[in-house]
């Protein structure tokens, strides 16, 4: 039966979704608003349980609304307005090696203006983070650590806090103990070891494109080789082409941001994880996997990691709390497999130890269950701002404007008419109090220069839609 | 007048004294004690002030006491059983290259067994630290800093933090401000900045002789020549040596520990300093100072720095607060002159930024005192410790046992027959629960065999003497 039939559909389940259908139409409901859950609408309708299920089921076969594991019902973006993915990424295999210090410096500097809104930067709110919970744990860690955390901890990194992390990677496939671990002061401190102990100036990394500016900052200051490869922004980096890259040159190092990339919130599937790890392991180069945006799937999951088919230690992997937790504890890790090792020499030369109370209240966080609730909140949080985020991008935008639809972390890549220069729209934007991430600042080469990167850790509100919504006019029209 | 004859004396002054020195050789007042201060003496013998400060004079000019500014008297080692000072290095100006990486790993492993007394580490005891004040700072600063220090801090380091240090360097001459400073993970993360800043493998950094094992580990570990100069046990480095390698050898970058060096206790006179400073600057070669002792001094002030004679910015000085008030915390600087923008750069790329919460705490005891307040005391803890140290090894080492009589910091060197092989020393003491660190864990050539650092960080008890009584033993009587 149509569903603008219903309205008087002699079945109730039908009466029930058109009503609803009706108020999502008219943005009663809107994108990223929570419907009642099947349970309270049974009460206060009055009728069955199957019923609203039903009603419910109907809703989610037109598109209109979406479950959220564990979390219950959601307005989406209808499906006439929902907006097309960016198209592959396809960098030359000899690009250049230009980098983008100047404009990223320039992001950097006029972000730390305190009006500016900051969709630019990957980093969370921290209305986000469980500020109140962490204190105490702080205050906890004071008392019962021996010498209240003044002593050099462990060169390896705090022993309870290594404990924890490998019990966490149950989660997603890992089979870790305390010994495959070091910590390290932040992700891209991990990755920094990793280089160091893997590659030497002039030496190739192959790594996807676009690419998370750090790590082409970090490579490119290393005086490592960048070679950008063809990416998907729904899967990930293209296996084929990182076949081809691996038959013309001699790649040193791999290095991956396997899951909710940044920025273009990619994510390999299991399947393309494990023909990469085989790859790798079978030219013998070793992979960095960068997973700092594992945990915050919107999905029911957790998704995998190219850990977890390693079997010949050759994957280095690694993470922090810097995006889930406290960027400032700079509190992160390397499981490294073969390089351990090494890490840990590195570790020692380059810093000594890790910051121990702040590595004992991440311990804590996992031991007690604390860090998973907070997760599970902050996924939620996220997934909302995304709807929201996506809704307000489809409507203010101009048409034709690509956006991703991410299954977890923080970042919209945005991609918009060729000729539209997003190093230019961040000028504008930047007047408007509006920071975001122009598309240049992701890769080494010419490309990416009418495509930006939207963070979405900012809480959602009206003033940010308004915000969005001058973004939108500042795209210069005349293009569409 | 004699001294032994002053029993008799008709002077009340020479009659005190005499007492003094008899309590003094029968060890009722032993090395390291303090005597009652003149106030109190006066009022408890009833004599006046200058007869007593005259007593105090007679004793200090036969040497068997010794004054320490803003504290009072104390007994020291009577002259006839002063040890000599350690002969100068000379190392090979073509030295081999060689690591100790095994015995150091060995030393430190051996060390994390909590039952073994560590003479070995140069690291502060937990009771010579603050630990309830830092508390206190610490609760107060979850409370005070915006997002209780989740929130990444500035790239350069906490603003309050180089503040603090920058008005902290008018200490020893320094004239910075805040925009000079970038802060770290501890020291030996400031030295790998400015190592990675200066260099590229196959370089050649030239140091003192012996060295910390931590700056030979972490050159060799970057691929970098190391070049070891003579250097002497009270004043450092030779410069006729420095002149003559700068001579013979392109020294890209020069590295010294300044004041109170690791593991010799040297420290440059300030005319040295100055001479190091403008010679470096004359060749184009920038030097990284090292002054992680610098506010550990016994005297009555505080030594100079290379940097306060730095008027090119060619001096990159790297302190930290690891040695002072919490190495656990990983709070470090650098003021590295002409290289601070790709010292930032490299902050930012190979990890972020600093840790937010610890640097505010390091920045509040800087600010309201504490800091000072708990130098003072730490000093005359460390001052004591050496002196019963050092009297012990006098009892208890084998004569012809040359130490160093360091004026601040933690160590002393010592230099034993050139037959005593210090490695097999170290192999024998750690059965007994002993750890030494033995003389070639601080140089990549073939010297130091017979000579060992035993830090005085630990504090001074009847069961240490034992230790070093147990150590003076298991040293090799036969070649005495």
């Amino acid at each position: 039966m149509p569903a603008n039939s219903s309205k008087t559909s002699p079945y109730l389940y039908l009466q029930i979704a058109s009503r609803i259908e009706k108020q999502i139409m008219e943005q009663v409901l809107k994108v990223g608003d929570k419907l009642p859950s099947v349970r309270t609408l049974c009460r206060e309708l009055g009728h069955n349980m199957s019923t609203i299920t039903q009603a419910y089921y109907e809703l989610e076969s037109r598109s209109l609304i979406q479950t959220r594991p564990r979390s219950g019902y959601y307005v989406c973006l209808p499906p006439g307005k929902r907006l097309e993915a960016p198209k592959p990424s396809s960098p030359a295999l000899n690009g250049s090696n230009e980098d983008q210090d100047d404009l990223i410096t320039k992001v950097h500097r006029d972000g730390s203006n305190k009006a500016v809104t900051l969709l630019s930067l990957g980093v969370p709110h921290t209305s986000l983070l469980p500020v109140a919970k962490l204190n105490k744990a702080m205050l906890q860690a004071t008392r019962t650590v021996p010498g209240s955390g003044t002593g050099y901890d462990h060169v390896q990194g705090n022993e309870n806090l290594r404990r924890e992390i490998a019990k966490w990677s149950l989660n997603w496939g890992g089979v870790l103990n305390e010994l495959d671990l070091v910590t390290t002061s932040g992700c891209m401190n991990a990755l920094s070891y990793c280089l160091l102990a893997l590659t030497k100036p002039g030496d190739t990394v192959a790594i996807e494109s676009p690419a998370y500016f750090g790590i082409l900052q970090l490579a490119k200051g290393m005086g490592l080789r960048v070679l950008e490869l063809p990416t998907n922004s729904v899967t990930g980096i293209e296996i084929d082409a990182l076949k081809k890259a691996i038959s013309l040159h001699k790649i040193k190092v791999c290095l991956l941001v396997s899951n909710f990339n940044n920025p273009c919130g990619s994510s390999m599937p299991a399947i393309h994880k494990k023909e990469v790890v085989k790859l790798l392991e079978h030219h013998h180069i070793p992979l960095i996997e960068d997973d700092i945006y594992g945990d915050l799937y919107f999905g029911g999951s957790r998704p995998g990691t190219c850990k977890s088919y390693d079997e010949s230690g050759m994957v280095l992997y690694c993470n922090s709390v810097s995006k889930t937790l406290a960027p400032g504890y700079r509190v992160g890790w390397v499981a490294a497999g073969q390089f351990t090792d090494k890490i840990i020499r590195l570790k020692l030369n380059h810093s000594i130890s890790s910051a121990t109370l702040t590595s004992e209240v991440v311990a804590e966080f996992l031991k007690n269950g604390r860090y998973e609730h907070h997760l599970r909140k902050m996924r939620q949080t996220l997934h909302h701002n995304s709807m929201k985020y996506i809704a307000a991008i489809a409507s203010y935008f101009p048409e034709g404007t690509r956006v991703t639809q991410p299954e977890g972390g923080y970042f919209l890549w945005i991609e918009l008419d060729k000729r539209v220069d997003t190093t230019e729209l961040y000028n504008k934007a930047i007047k408007f109090g509006i920071s975001i991430a122009p598309g240049r600042m992701f890769t080494l080469q010419e490309q990416f220069g009418n495509c930006l990167r939207l963070s979405f850790g900012l809480p959602w509100n009206e003033e940010l839609e308004k915000k969005i919504k001058i973004l939108g006019r500042l795209i210069p029209g005349a293009f569409y």
